[in-house]
């Protein structure tokens, strides 16, 4: 039912297969993602007891529907990269794990930043806030994929994470670092910032280079 | 434990197995049906201040229930569709996951519409507003089954979708837009105009008509 | 991967194999329990707000805490015979499928009554109406148990539930309208009719005489 | 599917496989991890109506931010300790599900004891409290860890719970014990009594003299 590690561990250090650890993580995703929509449905009553009509929950709470989104989609998109990584080879390590745990805490912390842009508008703490707690996340799943892709090499492993997606994974959480630096020199720019996560496909060539000693046939001897 | 595209896929395009996505989104449907349940949980302790019997708590609040009911059976009835979609063959491909994960939203957002109906009786823009959620969710699906037949179709699949299924899939639909152009031009009708949803079996034949060239085979010997 | 039914089932009206409701139901179930805890965590700001001590939490709250624990030992208690039930040979047919949803619904929505029983002391409609949220989920769970071992007996599948479990699941059920009856006869029992549950054993020989030309090998030809 | 006892049980006694209990367990435990970031999500609005900045839902918060990354890690450490328990050879009996659904009401119920610390600064009962949880649930695994090593030996399967495993839950559970006798001696220390949890291998050693005629074969050479 699990392999043991290829170097001979104890019995008591071996870990389980990795499927039960991402159907809990998936578990916890889906439900940070669910719980995103408490906020909105809070938002009724305050309109019920200020006496204005159903329309204005939405036309005077644009900026909380749109953080609403905005996360909806960070989470689906950051998710989508965790089932593509975890459809490689896996082998569990306890620091894989200990990874993965930081990462769901990472994912479950975000409605509380969310919230946090939603209710202060141009404010110049939220939006860094944010933007470092997907900071956190992206640098956790790039380790997970560094991680992912030594273990398969040692082991041998032909099916470990390929280059290009660790290349991917390294763009990025640059593009995270970018967005926080714009948003730290430019307070003022707020939400705005976000855009600059589009640039995302500008690193991609710089970390392919940086990285270009490794481009070499993957998991062949570690 | 991947099955490459028939294409030739590059490693780093090619997406694990459906079961995980299925499994994620099983969880946020089974968190938003359980999460509509809050708002009735609320409501008991304004009873309490209010010094009421615990009966008017049912008694006062007919409309929360009813509508806590409704997106109950509609959330339910949504899932069983999706149940049955996946079980037939199923190739995950980049648009399926984004399409699946739009009708994750679609479900997530619905304690939001929900809420809308159950707190602002006889008002104009939460009946169109709930049924416009319905719709996008129903669209979705259909567009899901759409291209999980045409994905089967491609790779020779003989498990994929049938036909039936997608024509049943496109009269749900139908039955939306209808619903929805109905309370749009009589607004007063309010949450009654959901009555329209009844008269799905009406658009099967008409959608099988429009869509008669494609009734040939695949998938309906077996 | 799905069995289409022996009678030869068109192909859309097959339906998946079951883990997968099983997974969507243990969710749903899952995360109601876990819910359960909300209203508890409620109580500690309001005791800030009245500058009481921690403890007070505690000593003021003993029924509130009482009915939390009481519903989360009746949503495990259920879901142990849910998962004990689905042990046997299970092919899912609409019927089983929309009663599994129903069931769903009557621990989704268990939250509810238990915060009735909890704010609302010495009421005439809580407890009745909490013991009604019961019996119907004990209702639906026997005749879920029934549908299963018909369906086995008709596909003359040995591995079906077998006469001793529905026998079971149908005196918890009397006992569940034997403990109504009793809090709709003596209202000012409140929630101690809920002891009424313990005569649980008393049913079984009741049912088992009543049930009794049954008693013979289970599964043989239906 | 599911595997009768070796001791010829009747059939409405026998259990299904472990994974589903697993799987159950598992959407529960992220259920509670994910619930924690509502008590700060709900800081917010607090801030906003108190007209401070968002920087001050931080800087106010320090303590309820330091309490939900505690049973953060705290409910991610149990997880990780229930995974690799499960991960040895498991034969599910009724005392097993019973214990594992008192371990789900423990980590269900930390949210409570959780805000409890997060509300009430130099508070003498918060503290003791949310320990006391910790140690039902530590000890609870203790005793799931023992049975399982109790029924692999009963079975003859080599692959059962290993004694390491073993000492090191005792000693957990241990430590969990000192942790409240050191709170309950120094109330003034608080939730920094919470540091004696950090003493957690001092115990090892004692505990594996105390089982040292256990010490034998069974598992270790695997």
């Amino acid at each position: 039912m699990t392999g043991a590690g290829p170097s001979g561990a104890k019995p008591e250090d071996r870990l389980p297969r990795a499927e039960r650890m991402v159907a809990f993580t998936d578990a916890a995703v889906a439900i940070a993602l669910t719980l995103l929509v408490l906020p909105l449905v809070e938002l009724v009553p305050e309109a019920v007891h200020a006496n204005e009509p159903a329309s204005s929950v939405v036309t005077h709470n644009l900026v909380a529907i749109g953080s609403f989104l905005l996360s909806f989609v960070v989470i689906a998109r950051f998710w989508t990269v965790h089932h593509r990584l975890f459809g490689f080879s896996v082998r569990l390590t306890p620091g894989l794990v200990r990874l993965n745990l930081l990462w769901v805490l990472t994912i479950a912390v975000l409605p509380f930043p969310t919230e946090m842009i939603s209710s202060f508008e141009s404010d110049h703490f939220a939006p860094p806030f944010y933007l470092s707690v997907l900071l956190v996340c992206s640098a956790t799943l790039s380790a997970m994929t560094i991680v992912m892709q030594r273990t398969a090499a040692r082991d041998g492993d032909e099916d470990g994470v390929p280059e290009s997606f660790v290349v991917g994974s390294l763009a990025s959480t640059s593009t995270m670092v970018a967005a926080l630096v714009v948003v730290l020199i430019f307070p003022d720019l707020g939400a705005w910032a976000f855009l600059v996560l589009i640039a995302d496909p500008v690193f991609e060539p710089v970390i392919r280079r940086l990285r270009g000693d490794r481009k070499k046939p993957r998991g062949v001897s570690g």
